[in-house]
């Protein structure tokens, strides 16, 4: 996969003339009040409104994000989303300085290296133009360009140890500067939240429902005297939530088609129709109902049953897990990072997640089945990552035109106007593929979540580091070493430093078409997500056409957040890209600080306007980024030793330390920065908060909203629940309360 | 290296000849009253004494350590002994379970295999003898007498899940009974040990010497406030050890003296001359002195020494770590688990090593030192590890005859006698390599020390994984694949799988040579260990020659305990000798089994009547061994797959599952069970003690003999710290207060 530079100029200038579009598409939207939940969906559900258009030049946005400090970011967006474009600012950083000498000093190196006019000017080539290599502007500025055994190597090896050394001085300050923002949020707030008072108990043994409540009582009550509030035994939730979600159906269904005969009745009292429907399948057979009458009454009944199912899973339910409460959080940090129980393995004890981040399927796995699940899924992903071509392959072959014809005879007709079976024939094969690629991180997060893992941010984590193994293999080493996965694979097990030279003598013609990547993703993913024409187009349809009640509108604009288990791989799969060609091919660094520099400013104005954070784990993903660039740093070093061993550079040894370097590294900060995100300090958990939550807050927020009483429910608009724990100014601003709004 | 059968037999019977004489040595000396210090030490120290001759047949040792019962080991030798004696009888278990299959049924098998026969029969061969195969019975009984393809290797498949599924049973039970014991012993005790009360904190933040016993107690105050009792920081006791070992050398000295003096008294009073001796250097030059009153004078000049170094360490030699004391041993050990400062690398906790067991010197060094020193230990180790031989044989290249006569001419008329001569000439190519093998585990052990390793227990756990390496890799892999390590790791980076076609083509042809080493160990290891020879002879020689003071004769005596860092690894390497050769020459296993079941005995009965533990880790060496065993296991696993590749068996594939399923048997022992080792858990250190040890006595404890005042000294006989603390019958018997009695 090499291209021409001409072709590379053609798809850049494509590429920006398609951001451009889209950028002025945003400035016409972005100024419509209508479309200021699309754009400012924040301030909106704060109630403080979109700003005023006049106000906002085009690129206001642009100020106000580079403005915002990480302080005032993590406030109003959170420490997970913080986090997540800290990793953009690494990046430039890295790649920036990098710069500085890669390019300034390595670049003319190559330039002047000649060794393609060179070689092509020996007689023997000159006699043979067979022989010549074919080199284009971008080839003369990699390393190719430099002859073996030449002197000159050694500006790359001291380029090497620039790059590294640059890496381990930001990823080092930044990993600090998270480590801190991190025990300054969970710690110094005005509001404790109620899940620094709670822990998660799994594992209990085995005792009868009837029982299990005071055994968990009493088992606490001796090991924490004085300090043990209370627990909540867990139970089966799966059949109250059924009934739950039936009876939220209905009431939609109700608000939704009296809001349709009010309008109906405003447009004409007298010709204005009851809405009807019927009851059989999807609505299509069975009885006509009157759809108001029909949803009291279910309504009524489904309350009912609401309330006798929730007292069966209180009492005849309850499952080997439990939250426990405790009086000090000093008390509670303590208790989660101790074994409790003789037999380890039972009454296992964790830092209880958020209220809105518990998975409650989950909870009650026993801790083998989560071994054998989580061994299944590894086993599973491991099959994946490396074999996913077979089925797609196999697929591929049946889904030609012939067989579509053979299967759905009926669309004969229609395969044989020459146009449709045109554009068939070109997509089909590659339609198992599209499909694959497109469900992968949501299979590999339905798969994570099948671990048996306790919350979602976790799972988003475990997600995280499955795709990125998949990206790697499929991408990066597929594009590079040109081969399969599986290919890989093979390789690796038979001759492991076969691979590095492979990877040495591939890397530095695949420069190119890694560079037109980057820059397809630097403008067309940012354009898309800056202008959010795709969320605005679906806001404007459905408005049109399905919305009715107040709930349905939020429900249409509702931004969730960043999907950070398919974004975070995307964007260190640009990571191992500017690490491994930073030096073999340096003009790859300005489109990396291109594609971060932008990302990071599109992001973060996204972060700070419009998206809403499902949960907050307190920034726990950055160790999870922080060990993927050194990963990256790592496997390009590696690779430049194979590569200097190809340039036949007598001094290649100078190189040995890097990687172990990298290694130590890593181990290093492992020792003193990765505790901090995994453990709260007691002396973290005991900093003054201004406001304690009473036990009955803590409960009441661990009480999944499907258990909460009637009665209940009516009195309080919003359960404690739902408040984020780390800013007090977001508080409403959850989509679990928007889903359920 | 092979061996004849002929040349196997002499060698099998020349040991038994010896372990024979040895123990006929055994039987005579273990009757004389004078010799009951070295027979039966334990008994001696406890003062019950030795039991009456007439009562002691030649096999009441053996019955009694047959007899003793898991629980009586463990509290008449300790739960470190236990776990020690557990390694011999989980492999007597493992081995003794597969010859049920691998003798029985698998051996027949392979005597029938007749490919040996078959193949010096072809008419090829016949006709040149030089292509026969020349085998022994030792051969036929194994699995190389099995033709190519043959079916008869289901059989041998069947053999390695036999052993494996044996392996696992026995390894889970004996872990989990060892887990329960030692939940047990730390739980429920009869007087709770001090240690269980203190929590070790280690790099607490700068401070100044005065200011730095206030702040300790002052951040422990705030953070565990009600449980926290009172704190010692330590110092660098360097300096006050020095002078107070200077002390009690002049104490020894003067006692001594006056033994002599009162002896020479006694046999005649006029004649009696008071000792004198130079004080020059080794007492060779300088003025004579009346040593009496010498020793007298300067006693009393470090009296006054040693309590002005005692005061100047406790004001101005503090150091970054402390010893912190609870009022509770549920909140101790919840804090020893939990991170308490904000910058987690700070005030780190840790579980407080035995008083007996805290190496001193390496409390003090920053948390990224011990990182460094690490780094740096396990980089020398490598080298180690796989280099030893370079400077051996480079060593060994000098220390000829020749280069000897020219840097000693003085001693060529010694040299040129022919004996001595011809002895030298065998022995000096040896010299360096037996001089390095024997100080190996010192060295290493010194190296673990260095790394900044908290207690002498964990310094001898980190000296045994080092240890085993160097025997897996110079003893198992250098006599299998007969080439050095260097070489194993050149082939290991080019060609992985090609290491595991040389082990599986390698493995067959090594057996008898690893059965004559298994009987070797058996006999003389086990005849000198039973016999106490060497210990008897040395103690005699000191008792005529030195020994005047019944402090001196304690210390003849002195039993010390096991060496867990060179004996533990040895031991496994048994281990990995019988699970690699059990199904490929099952003929092994009986030795295996002779070699652990006499050694269980020995050892068992040296546990229970001789050793006296150093210090009492609470059987931590356990989940160590257990990891070994299944490493064994592992590397037999995969050996096999390349001998079954080799002997071209077409359902090799069947035998993959195994590698996988004891990878899996690893990771669920380690999730469920090695938590049990490392941390207490709240319910063990709640449990009921009779006798809680107050403040003072845990301070006591926890001050080093050289800090302890003058005065309080001749008040307390034995300090409390030096109480073993999991069993209190043996209290006295510690090798410190040998030492220092």
């Amino acid at each position: 996969m090499t291209t021409s530079t001409s072709a590379f100029l053609t798809s850049l200038f494509t590429n920006i003339v398609i951001f451009a579009v889209l950028f002025v598409v945003f400035l016409v939207l972005v100024k419509r009040a209508s479309l200021a939940v699309i754009y400012y969906s924040k301030r909106v559900l704060q109630g403080s409104g979109a700003p005023d258009p006049k106000s906002v030049g085009p690129f206001t946005w642009l100020r106000d994000a580079i403005r915002a400090s990480d302080t005032e970011l993590a406030e109003r967006a959170g420490l997970d989303a913080l986090v997540y474009i800290t990793l953009f600012k690494t990046a430039i950083q890295i790649f920036g300085v990098s710069m500085l000498y890669c390019i300034i000093i390595e670049l003319p190196v190559n330039v002047t290296g000649g060794y393609y006019e060179d070689f092509n000017s020996t007689p023997d080539v000159v006699a043979d133009p067979n022989k010549q290599i074919q080199f284009t502007g971008f080839d003369k500025m990699s390393m190719g360009n430099i002859s073996k055994k030449s002197a000159r190597l050694w500006c790359h090896a001291f380029a090497c140890y620039f790059v590294a050394i640059t890496a381990y001085y930001f990823l080092w300050t930044n990993y600090k500067k998270m480590s801190d923002l991190r025990a300054l949020f969970l710690g110094g707030v005005t509001r404790a939240a109620p899940r620094q008072y709670a822990v998660l108990v799994t594992d209990i043994p085995e005792a009868d429902a009837k029982t299990r409540h005071s055994q968990v009582d009493s088992f606490f009550r001796r090991l924490h005297p004085g300090t043990f509030e209370s627990a909540t035994v867990i139970s089966k939730y799966a059949k109250v939530e059924k009934v739950y979600q039936e009876k939220e159906k209905i009431r939609k269904k109700l608000a939704h088609a009296e809001a349709v005969y009010a309008e109906a009745q405003r447009k004409d009292v007298e010709k204005a129709k009851r809405p009807q429907h019927k009851v059989g399948f999807l609505g299509l057979v069975g009885n006509k109902v009157d759809t108001i009458d029909w949803c009291r009454d279910q309504l009524a009944a489904l309350g009912a049953k609401l309330a006798d199912e929730q007292a069966a899973t209180t009492n005849d339910r309850t499952i080997n897990s439990a939250m426990v409460y405790f009086n000090s959080r000093a008390v509670a940090t303590m208790a989660a990072q101790s074994v409790h129980a003789k037999k380890a393995e039972t009454w296992q004890t964790q830092v209880a997640p958020e209220p809105r981040d518990v998975i409650w399927a989950n909870l009650g796995i026993p801790w083998w089945e989560k071994f054998v699940r989580q061994s299944a899924v590894y086993g599973i992903t491991f099959l994946i990552v490396f074999f996913f071509m077979i089925p797609i392959t196999i697929v591929s072959g049946f889904s030609t035109l012939d067989n579509l014809k053979k299967f759905a005879p009926f669309l004969k007709s229609v395969f044989n106007i020459s146009a449709i079976s045109a554009i068939l024939q070109a997509f089909l094969p590659q339609l198992a593929l599209i499909i694959f690629l497109a469900i992968l991180p949501k299979l590999l997060l339905f798969l994570t979540v099948k671990e048996g893992i306790a919350s979602i941010a976790h799972a988003n984590r475990g997600t995280a580091g499955k795709y990125y193994y998949f990206m790697v293999f499929n991408v990066f080493l597929g594009v590079t070493v040109a081969g399969s996965a599986l290919g890989q694979l093979k390789q690796m097990t038979k001759n492991p430093s076969g691979i590095v030279d492979l990877l040495g003598s591939s890397i530095p013609q695949q420069a190119t078409f890694f560079i037109t990547f980057i820059a397809l993703k630097t403008f067309i993913g940012n354009g898309l997500a800056l202008s959010q024409v795709v969320r605005a187009l679906i806001y404007l349809v459905k408005l049109k056409f399905l919305v009715k009640t107040e709930e349905e509108k939020l429900a249409a604009w509702a931004p969730g957040q960043f999907n950070y288990g398919a974004n975070v791989p995307n964007d260190l799969l640009m990571v191992i890209l500017g690490m491994c060609y930073a030096v073999i091919a340096p003009i790859i660094l300005p489109f990396c600080v291109l594609y971060f520099g932008l990302s990071y400013v599109v992001k973060k104005n996204l972060a700070l306007e419009v998206m809403v954070p499902d949960y907050e784990s307190g920034g726990r993903m950055y160790p999870h980024i922080h060990k993927r660039f050194l990963a990256s740093l790592f496997v390009s070093q590696i690779t430049l030793l194979g590569y200097f061993g190809i340039m036949q550079f007598t001094a290649t040894p100078v190189l040995i330390p890097l990687p172990i370097l990298t290694a130590v590294f890593h181990l290093y900060t492992k020792k003193s920065l990765e505790t901090r995100f995994s453990s709260t300090a007691i002396e973290v958990a005991l900093q003054d908060v201004k406001e304690e939550p009473s036990v009955a807050e803590v409960t009441a927020a661990y009480t999944p909203e499907y258990m909460v009483n009637e009665s209940v429910e009516t009195d309080i608009e919003a359960p404690p629940s739902k408040a984020p724990e780390i800013y007090r100014d977001s508080e409403p601003l959850t989509s679990n309360s928007l889903k359920s709004a």
